[in-house]
C-alpha cells in the first residue's frame, strides 16, 4: 500500500449541461425508450444545444435527419446519450470514445444487476472510460434531468410530471428512491433542480455528483441514497468538499441489516459495508444521516430554508393545548432545548391573548383567538421575535378551515418579516386551504411532530458540526482489501511500542521465589500488586488459582506466591509454572476503557472507543471516528459513549482523567498515522482512566500487523 | 391502606346513546354555545329521542318551547348537557342532580385549567355526583360524538367534518389530539365511531370510557392520549377489561420529558408520573404505545383490520428494487422476519415475472411489469398465498399514474380474496387516483416506510401479547401515596428475610484473631472467602484497606486478618475495629443483577430487573413489571433486558442459572406480595446469579417499610 494519491473529480459541466447531444438509438417507435427520450429532449425541455441523432438501420427519426453511426458525426458531441440493446452498448460506447465524446449516458440494463457476465461488460466500459477519458453514466440508469437547466436527457415519462426548479440537487444510484424523494419534496413546494441518477456506476459514481452539485450554484442541499460505497477515499473527498462549499448532504443508507444488504446486493450489486462504520464515517463528514424518505425530505428542505448556528432553542406555537404539550414533550425526549421567552415577548403575548391562555412556551394561543388576523400575526410574530428562540415550530392537529387557512397566512405573513424560520407541522391527513397556503409561501410544512422535531435536531446538528468542522482536516484514508496474512505482537512487544507511543503502562518484575516475589514488592514501590503466574501452557490463569490480587505488603505477595505456586502445581503440575510476575496495581478507582484502531477496507483506519467489560458487547455503547484524530475529535469520541458521564463524575464522585484519555487516543493515532502501512489493529483492552491528574494505564494491548519486520519482533 | 376494593364500572349507554336530552344554556344567538350545540343536535344528528331545552331566561329557543330551569322537566332526562357560563354551572348541576338526570356533559371551561379556584368548583363536581348518582363528563369538554350512533353532544362545528362511522372509539381528555386523529384516520377510509372528550374529568375519565369501549359491539380498536393516569388501579382494570374483549388500545402518552410534564400540567393540570412506569405498565396491560398522531393512527388502523397472530411473517412487494431494499433493511432494523417464499410461490413468481426479474422476498415485480393487469394481480396473489407470509406489505414510492393505479386495483382485488392484511404504503406526498383507490378499498394505505414498518412491528407484538396474557392475572393494584415516614432494615435483617423468602445469602463467621480467621475459613468449607472490617464507624472500607478478596486458604485468611488491622488501624485507629467478617466468596464466574421491588403511587407494586454495576445506572438497561410476577412474567422481564444476552452464554461460554433467577423473582415477587401491606421498597444489589443448576444468591439487600414492627426488627 503507498500513500493515497490525490483526489481529482472531473468538471461534469459539460455532462449536466451538453452544448452538443448525440442520441444514439434514436427511434420514433411510439414507447421505445429512444422515442421516449427524444420527446422528452424536444418536446419537455429548453435546451438549444446542437442534437445528432444516430441509429443504424435508419435515416431519418421524427422528421429529423438521423446518421447511422457516431463515427459519422461532424465533431464529438458533449454527450452521447445511449439507448441500445445491451448486446450493442459497449460497440457504441467503443464507438463514442473513438471520435473524443466527452460523456456517455447509457441507459441500457442488463449487467451487473444480472450477475457475474454483465459485471465483466461493466468493467470493460470502464476500461473504455479509463483508456478515452471519455466519463461514463450508468448503465442501467434512467438518465439525467437537469430540471434548472431545463434539460431532460431520460427516456422516463415520469420526467414530465417531476419538474419543478429547486435548491435541492439529488445524486441516487436507483430511480425509486430519487423519485420518491422529488414527488414529496415537490409536493411541499419544494424542487429538485438536478437529479442524477447513477445505476450501475461503471465509471462515474454518487461521489462524481455530489462533487459537482457542491460547487453547482443553483444547487444548496445534496440528497443521497447509499447503497454501497465502492470507493471509499473519493466519496470521503466529495463530502468534506460539499462541506467546504456549505452544502449539506442528506443521506439514506441501506443495508442496516442482513435483510437489507441482501435486497441492496440483488438491486444494484452494491456492496453495503458495516452500518455501524458507515454511520460514524457519516457523521464524521458532517452527512445527515437519515432512515426513511420522509425524513430526508424534510431535513433537505429545512436545510434548504436556511443555516442553522447549531445553539438554535425552539418556541412552540399552537392552537391546541394537547398538541403543544405533545410537541414538548417530543423536543424534550430528542434532548433539543426549548427557548425561554424574554418578559417582553411574554408582555406582547399577555397584551393579546385572553385571561385565560396560559402564557409561556409553549404558546397556546387558543383557536378562538385565531379567527382574528390581527391576534394571530401579532401573536406569532412577537413569538419569532423572541431573542432566545432561534427557530418557531407550529403544530397544526387538524385541518379547520378558516382557522388554519388564517393561521397559514400569517405564517407566510410573518416568515416574510423574519429571518428565523417558521416551521408548520400540518400533522392531519387531511389536506386544506391553510395547507395549500404553507406550501405556496414557502414554508415546506411537515407532517408529523416526531418527524418534524427529528428534522429540527438534524438541522441544529448541523449547525454545529459545521461550527466545529475544521476545514484543514483530511482522512487518513488508507483503505484497500484486508493483507492475505498478519501477525499478532506479543502482549510484551505491543506494550513496548505503547511506551514508545508515549501511553503509560504498569511496571513489573519477575519472581521465581517467594522471597523475590517479597522483593519485587519492595521494589515497585507501589502500594499494591497483583501476582500472575507465568506460563507459556495456561490460557485462563484464575480459573487454576493463578492470579492473586490486591496485595499490599511483602508478606502478603509472600504468602501469595506460595499459595499460587500450590495452587497451580496441583491442577497443572509444577512444570507448568515458569515464574510470577509481580506487577504495580492501581490501587485508587478507575474506569475501563476499550481503545480499537482498525483498518476498513473502505474508509481506512478508524477508532473505537467505548467502555471496558459487558458494555461494548452488550450495550454497543462505542463511538468511532476516522484517523488522524485531533484533540477535538477525540474529545468529542469519548463523549459520544454514555462512559463519558462515568468519567466526568457521576453522583458528586471526583472525575476521572478525560484530558489525559484525550492525550492518550491522540498519541494511539499519531502513532498509528506514522505506521500506517503496517498496522491492521491496535486494541488497547483495558485502558485504565484514574482519578484527574493520574493519567491512564494501557493494562493489555493487542497489535496486528501485516509486516511484523516493521516491528522487529 | 386496606386491600384494594373491587373496582366497579357504570354503564355508559345512556350517556353515548340517551332516549332524552336536556340541554341547558340552550339559545339560537348565531355562534354562541347554546346555539351551536343546537344545531348539532337538531340538524346534523339523526336521533330520535325527547330534546328539551332550557334557559332561565327564555320561553323559546329557535323556535321551540324552553324551560326556564330543570326543575320544571315533567322527567329527568338521561343526558343534561350543561352549557352555561362558569358561575352558573355548579348550580345548574345541583339542579340536574335534585330531579335525577344520569349523566351531565359539562361543556363549561374556566375550573381546574385556571388554578386552585377551579380545582376547589370540580371537587364540588365531584362531590354532587357521588351524593346524587349523576355521573359528570367535562367540564372543559367540547362534548360527546357518537357518530356511529348518529349524535352530536357537541357545540364544535368541527363535528360536521368528523362524521366518518367506523370501528375505532376515541377517549381523549383535550380535543385536539382527538380530532387530529380522527381526521387522519378517516382521510384513510376508517372512521371512528364514538369520541369521548372527557375534560378536565372532575369525575368520569378515560378509564370509564375505554370500559364503555371495550363492551360497545361497534368499536373495535380504542384510540386513547394519556396525559396523566389519576386513578391507576381503574385504569388497569379499564385495560384489562378491554383485553378481554379483545379490543386493543392504542395510546399517546404526553409527559416523558420535562417540557412536556410541565405542558400537559399546564393544559389538563394532569400529573403525568414516572415514563418508564407508565411505560412497563403499558406495555404489561397490552396497552399499545405510539410516540405521535401518525403512529396512532398507522396502529389502530391496522389493528381495526385484524387480529394479529403474533406470528407473522413479512413479504415486501415492490416495483423499484430501491424501495424493495430500503423497506427490507428496515424490516430486518426492527427485528421482524420476512418470509421465506415456499418454492411453489416462486415458481408463479417466475412463470409471470421477465428473467431478470430477481425472485425472491422482496418481490420485485419492474414498473413495466406493471402495466399489466393480469400479472398484477397474478404475482400480488401468488405472494400473498404463500404459506409462510403472514402480512404483504407493497411500499409505492412514486405517484405514477396508470401504474399506481393499477397497482392499487391490484391490491384491493387480492385483499377481497385472502385474510391476511395487505399493507400499502403510499410513500408520496403527492396524491393520485391509486392513493384514493387503496383508501376507498378499505386498504388504509401508510404514508411511510418506517411508520408501516414500526406499526407492523406493533401489530405483531400486540398479537404476541394477547397469545401470552393470563386473563386470570390480577395487579396486585396497592396505589396510594408514600406514607410519611420509612424505616430501612438493618443489612442483617434484610438477608434474614430474604432467606425466609427462599433466596440463598451467603455464610458468614465472625473473626476476633487470625487465628479465629483462619479457623473460620476451615468452618466455612469455601474454596475461596473474602475478609472485611466490621465497624460502626467506617463507611468505605475498601479506601482504609479494610477489604480482602479471594482468600484460598487457611494461612491467606490468617495473614489477611493482620493486614486489615494494621491497614485499618493505621488509618483509622485500632478502636474503630470491631473485628472481621469472612464471609464465602462465590468463586466461580456468576453475573451480578440488581432486582428492586418498588410501590409506585399510581400503580402500586412494580419489580425492576436489570444488570448490575454501571449498567442500570449508565445505560437505563431495565425492566419493570407488574406485582404478582408469575414465572411467565418474571422470564419475560429478565429476557426484555440486554442482561439476557450474558445470562444466556454469550460466544460458547456456559449459561448462568436463568431457572433461579426466575424462581427468585417470583418468591421475592410472593414475599413482598404477603408483605404488601408494610414493604414500599426491597432491592437485592446484587443478586449473584451462578453457573446453570448453581442457583442464585442475594449478596445484600435493602428494605424499606413504614411499620418497623411488621418485621419485629
Amino acid at each position: 500500500m503507498s500513500q493515497a494519491a490525490a483526489i481529482e473529480f472531473q468538471d461534469l459541466s459539460r455532462l449536466v449541461l451538453p452544448r452538443s447531444i448525440a442520441l444514439v438509438g434514436a427511434s420514433d417507435k411510439p414507447h421505445s425508450i429512444g422515442a421516449r427520450t427524444l420527446e422528452n429532449l424536444l418536446d419537455h425541455s429548453d435546451w438549444h444545444g446542437e442534437l445528432s441523432l444516430v441509429n443504424p438501420g435508419r435515416d431519418a427519426v421524427a422528421g429529423r435527419p438521423c446518421l447511422r453511426s457516431v463515427l459519422d458525426l461532424a465533431a464529438a458531441p458533449d454527450v452521447a446519450i445511449v439507448a441500445v440493446p445491451a448486446g450493442a452498448a459497449i460497440a457504441a460506447l467503443e464507438d463514442c470514445a473513438r471520435i473524443g465524446t466527452r460523456f456517455a449516458i447509457v441507459f441500457t440494463s442488463g449487467f451487473g444487476e444480472l450477475g457475474e457476465a454483465g459485471r465483466d461488460a461493466e468493467a470493460r466500459m470502464r476500461a473504455i472510460a479509463q483508456r478515452s477519458g471519455m466519463r461514463i453514466y450508468g448503465p442501467n440508469c434512467p438518465g439525467l434531468n437537469n430540471i434548472n437547466g431545463r434539460l431532460g436527457m431520460s427516456f422516463s415519462p415520469a420526467y414530465r410530471l417531476d419538474r419543478m426548479p429547486g435548491p435541492i440537487g439529488v445524486a441516487t444510484q436507483g430511480g425509486g428512491l430519487g423519485r420518491a424523494f422529488m414527488q414529496s419534496a415537490m409536493a411541499r413546494g419544494v424542487g429538485s433542480g438536478l437529479w442524477c441518477s447513477s445505476g450501475n456506476e461503471a465509471d462515474l459514481e454518487v461521489s462524481d455528483y455530489i462533487h459537482y452539485m457542491a460547487d453547482a450554484p443553483d444547487i444548496r442541499v445534496i440528497y443521497t441514497v447509499i447503497e454501497g460505497v465502492r470507493d471509499g477515499a473519493r466519496f470521503m473527498a466529495a463530502a468534506l468538499h460539499a462541506a467546504r462549499r456549505g452544502k449539506p448532504i442528506v443521506a439514506i443508507k441501506v443495508g442496516k441489516s442482513d435483510y437489507g444488504v441482501k435486497a441492496a446486493a440483488s438491486h444494484t450489486a452494491a456492496i453495503t459495508g458495516s452500518a455501524e462504520v458507515n454511520a460514524a464515517v457519516f457523521r464524521e463528514l458532517g452527512i445527515v444521516e437519515v432512515d426513511d424518505i420522509d425524513e430526508a425530505v424534510d431535513a433537505a428542505t429545512l436545510l434548504a430554508r436556511g443555516r442553522p448556528s447549531g445553539r438554535e432553542k425552539i418556541a412552540v406555537y399552537c392552537f391546541s393545548g394537547g398538541t403543544g404539550a405533545l410537541t414538548s414533550d417530543r423536543i424534550g425526549v430528542a434532548g433539543l432545548t426549548m427557548s425561554e421567552l424574554a418578559p417582553p415577548t411574554l408582555d406582547a403575548l399577555r397584551r393579546w391573548l385572553p385571561p385565560y391562555a396560559p402564557i409561556g412556551n409553549p404558546v397556546d394561543v387558543t383557536a378562538e383567538v385565531l379567527v382574528n388576523a390581527e391576534i394571530a400575526y401579532a401573536t406569532l410574530k412577537a413569538t419569532a421575535d423572541d431573542p432566545d428562540t432561534g427557530l418557531v415550530v407550529v403544530p397544526i392537529p387538524v385541518e379547520y378551515r378558516q382557522t388554519t387557512e388564517l393561521m397559514a397566512q400569517s405564517m407566510v405573513r410573518v416568515q416574510a418579516d423574519v429571518k428565523k424560520p417558521l416551521l408548520p407541522i400540518w400533522i392531519s391527513d387531511r389536506s386544506g386551504a391553510g395547507q395549500a397556503a404553507l406550501i405556496a409561501g414557502g414554508l415546506a410544512p411537515m407532517r408529523s411532530v416526531r418527524n418534524a422535531v427529528a428534522a429540527i435536531g438534524r438541522y441544529i446538528e448541523h449547525g454545529r458540526w459545521q461550527a466545529g468542522h475544521d476545514p484543514q482536516w483530511q482522512p487518513l484514508g488508507r483503505a484497500g482489501p484486508a493483507p492475505a496474512s498478519t501477525t499478532t505482537l506479543t502482549e510484551a512487544a505491543a506494550k513496548r511500542l505503547l511506551q514508545q507511543a508515549g501511553v503509560a503502562v504498569p511496571d513489573s518484575r519477575l519472581a521465581r521465589s517467594a522471597d523475590e516475589a517479597a522483593a519485587a514488592f519492595a521494589a515497585l514501590g507501589a502500594p499494591q500488586v497483583a501476582l500472575k503466574v507465568l506460563s507459556a501452557t495456561i490460557t485462563h490463569k484464575t480459573d487454576v488459582g493463578g492470579v492473586r490480587l490486591g496485595l499490599r505488603s511483602a508478606a502478603e505477595a509472600k504468602a501469595a506466591f506460595d499459595a499460587i505456586v500450590a495452587d497451580v502445581g496441583r491442577a497443572q503440575g509444577a512444570a507448568a509454572i515458569e515464574g510470577v510476575l509481580v506487577e504495580t496495581q492501581l490501587d485508587q478507582p478507575f474506569v475501563e476503557v476499550v481503545v480499537g484502531i482498525q483498518r476498513d477496507p473502505v474508509f481506512g483506519h478508524l477508532c473505537t472507543f467505548g467502555l471496558g467489560g459487558v458494555a461494548v458487547e452488550l450495550f454497543k455503547d462505542v463511538s468511532r471516528a476516522l484517523l488522524p484524530l485531533t484533540p477535538a475529535s477525540a474529545l468529542a469520541l469519548v463523549r459520544a459513549t454514555r462512559c463519558h458521564a462515568l468519567l466526568a463524575g457521576r453522583r458528586g464522585q471526583p472525575p476521572f482523567d478525560i484530558e489525559a484519555l484525550v492525550a492518550a487516543l491522540v498519541a494511539l493515532s499519531d502513532f498509528v498515522v506514522r505506521h500506517a502501512a503496517h498496522i491492521e489493529e491496535l486494541e488497547v483492552n483495558p485502558l485504565a482512566v484514574r482519578a484527574r491528574g493520574l493519567g491512564v494505564m494501557a493494562l493489555d494491548a493487542v497489535l496486528t500487523t501485516a509486516s511484523k519486520e516493521a516491528f522487529e519482533c
